[in-house]
């Protein structure tokens, strides 16, 4: 007779989570404040309203430690929240670890991923302010699929700006787009000055980030009732996204586990916030003591190689100066598959907790990664995103650990997505076509220092 | 103050139904039985063996009232089951109905659709019967899929006939076999006597579900330890499905509602088997009266302009001669985007059930049905594969008649997969290149009987 296993712990919807958690409550001491980059002064409200409404505005500053989720955004999280946690039972066989696995799963969500967690939010506080269009720019396409669908819940248009390279390769993710009812455009566009004047100059142009947060930056500043969303690096994103962390915390309480080890992929770092900082709450208050670890790729080391110093959050220069782990805000990655964790800087408040010394950071490459993501798929039946296969693979190594060692260590991971619209990156490993990249130290420093020399100059 | 509402009605693991139920315990008439094309005489368990375990062909003529699902399967349904039940609140709102619309879910699967429900027995009766390899056919690819993760699950070698059409055009679902372990080859292919044959005559072969039958019908055949496994049509993998049913019983009794309608998509019929099988127990008991309707392409119209006759399942007539509603098993269905839904018969079980006058059936044309799954991907954030989308037009067909009259109907809808793969069909209805089309009733008629003049004669 096999004993049964319980693979799942789910919440109920009337157990969900009503509140967002904001770590700035309960930090040693407060992040630097973002800098107007003409003034070198910080960034006041007044600076931020033709992009972001009011109470988002007081999102990204107050210093509450809750902040009540509204009903209207409850009622659209409910349509897949609370999210399962999944004990990895056969993940764990194959591995032969004494090691307990357990992951929060975000692919559930109508995108794919974590991102409407903010989406939604993001979607209705800008409607209640009146406002008809949002814009913003999306690489892979994660993050437009979700703006996209949030927009469809509150009547507002969504207008997305796609790197022309994955316009054009990844037709998928803009048919979700569309779908939802997006508008999509590759950029460089001939829609925006700053598209024209890069077509102008590079008529053939892949495009990049940096040039598609100009164009929707442009547009959603030249209307009043246009805004501008983004999905990442900002406080008021990783707020948002702690409910992950909460439901986790139920979830696991639940079943009367503590975790050792929270692991999660960086790349502006919501992902990893809103697992890890409801976890980071209960260490501060010394209720529980895991290791808490982000895990970046090592072709785009911003936490583990970069430098921790103010920089602009884009290539082109447009955004306040923040202080964060940067490559330099000019800064090419290498074209791995996880087009998510692609991004220069580290999320400015997790870049001050990991100068505090409340987390670790390690970096992987790609084969590794997806080794992870393949063996994770053929026992738990789950084809991961390529950014989680960072945080797979650090789990799995650290089981691996657990079985020399005989550590019963529990280990919690952030599974932010499916990889279901990434299937040609499984195809390129499988095929053995895929390739590792990493930097030499002093490669990453000397050019980080180049880059920062091209900054206005901060006063302090 | 906005009121609460519940989008989903979950059960736990524990909660999860234990048996399967076999609807032909409970049948006013039994159906006929399958015959020997060479002989006429009814299939015997010994024709069977050189394809199918023991196991399975004693599933396949079984009147038990309900087979136990074996531990070794509960634990990796479990993985994704029980799966949820969803009130459409949003969908709702959008039509303006009385109607109360419910959907229960089957994309949340590793393969994203229904089909691991029977995939996983398989896998499993075959590797205790020390079967080491399975080979399949598919054609859009949701079936290898599903059975290249259920052999992973077991151990078993995976090989896939896929129809050569879809192997090129749709790589994504063939990376997704890839990653589940599975060895997919496109059909014809050298590797077969039936394939070369096709490849001699016709090197530029786009390939068909009956070529990609015949070689892995004769693959199975000549190794003792490779079988063959089918994704629908059979009683057994009819059965398998009723979990889906079970568990929404379970799940409508926990809010105390009972179906007057229960809508769902015919292919080759177990995704509808799945879900109405066990409602129509409790209707043949008298314990409730559902409205049970099959939605089916009207460019595919099995039930609704074919013929009940006896005819083969795969086009090359290598299986035993079924009596089912049918196209004529040479009937090449229009190129519609429901791959799922191309098949020139129905369920030989369905077939019967709706001779029997317990079911109704509609045919839709595929315009009417992206119109309706653009709907429900922007009101409740599921972006439905194609074959559902039939399910769907009909509830909301459904939904606005009781607009109309001012009934509070409920309406039951198997969303039977998510359409992540299937985005391409979305981007063709969007852009304006998708057509309808049907047939004249002479049309089909004249053509099935000229089809079934070709068929072995029949005593009786």
């Amino acid at each position: 007779m096999s004993t049964v296993k319980r693979h799942k712990v789910i919440l109920d919807e009337k157990e969900m989570p009503t509140r967002w958690y904001n770590i700035l409550h309960d930090l040693p001491t407060p992040p630097p404040p973002y800098l107007h980059p003409a003034t070198g002064q910080p960034v006041g409200p007044a600076d931020l309203l033709a992009l972001f409404p009011m109470d988002l505005i007081e999102q990204e500053v107050t210093t509450a430690q809750y902040v009540d989720i509204p009903p209207e955004v409850l009622d659209v999280y409910r349509l897949w929240r609370p999210s399962p946690l999944y004990r990895a039972h056969r993940l764990e066989a194959a591995l032969g670890t004494p090691a307990r696995i357990y992951y929060k799963y975000e692919g559930v969500s109508p995108a794919g991923s974590h991102k409407p967690n903010t989406s939604v939010p993001q979607a209705f506080y800008n409607a209640k302010a009146g406002i008809k269009k949002l814009t913003t720019e999306t690489g892979a396409g994660q993050w437009g699929t979700s703006l996209a669908f949030a927009c469809a819940q509150f009547g507002l248009e969504c207008e997305v700006w796609q790197v022309r390279a994955s316009y054009d390769s990844k037709p998928y993710r803009r048919l979700m787009m569309e779908t939802f009812g997006g508008v999509v455009h590759p950029s460089p566009s001939e829609l925006t000055a700053a598209g024209r004047a890069i077509l102008a100059a590079h008529p053939d142009s892949p495009g990049s980030l940096g040039i598609a947060i100009s164009e929707a930056v442009e547009v959603a500043a030249q209307s009043e009732t246009t805004n501008y969303a983004l999905g990442s690096v900002l406080n008021h994103v990783l707020l948002h996204q702690t409910i992950i962390g909460e439901e986790a915390l139920r979830q696991l309480a639940k079943i009367e586990e503590t975790p050792d080890l929270i692991v999660g992929c960086t790349g502006g770092g919501s992902n990893f916030a809103g697992l890890s900082f409801p976890f980071l709450r209960e260490k501060l208050a010394g209720r529980m003591s895991p290791v808490i670890r982000a895990v970046e790729p090592a072709s785009c080391p911003s936490l583990t190689q970069g430098t921790y110093a103010y920089d602009f959050g884009d290539t082109a220069g447009m955004t306040p100066l923040m202080k964060m782990h940067t490559l330099g805000h000019d800064f090419i990655p290498d074209p791995i598959h996880a087009g998510g964790l692609r991004y220069h800087g580290m999320s400015p408040l997790i870049s001050h907790i990991y100068e505090s010394g409340l987390i670790e950071a390690v970096a992987k490459k790609q084969l590794e990664c997806f080794s992870a993501g393949v063996l994770f798929a053929r026992t738990e039946g789950i084809v991961p995103a390529p950014e989680p296969t960072h945080a797979l693979a650090e789990t799995v190594a650290e089981a691996l650990r657990c079985k020399e060692t005989g550590e019963e260590k529990v280990i919690l991971t952030a599974l932010c997505g499916h990889g279901h619209l990434d299937l040609p990156a499984y195809g390129a490993y499988l095929a053995g076509e895929m390739t590792d990249h990493s930097y030499e130290e002093a490669e990453i420093r000397d050019a980080v220092a180049e880059a920062l020399t091209r900054l206005p100059s901060i006063p302090g």
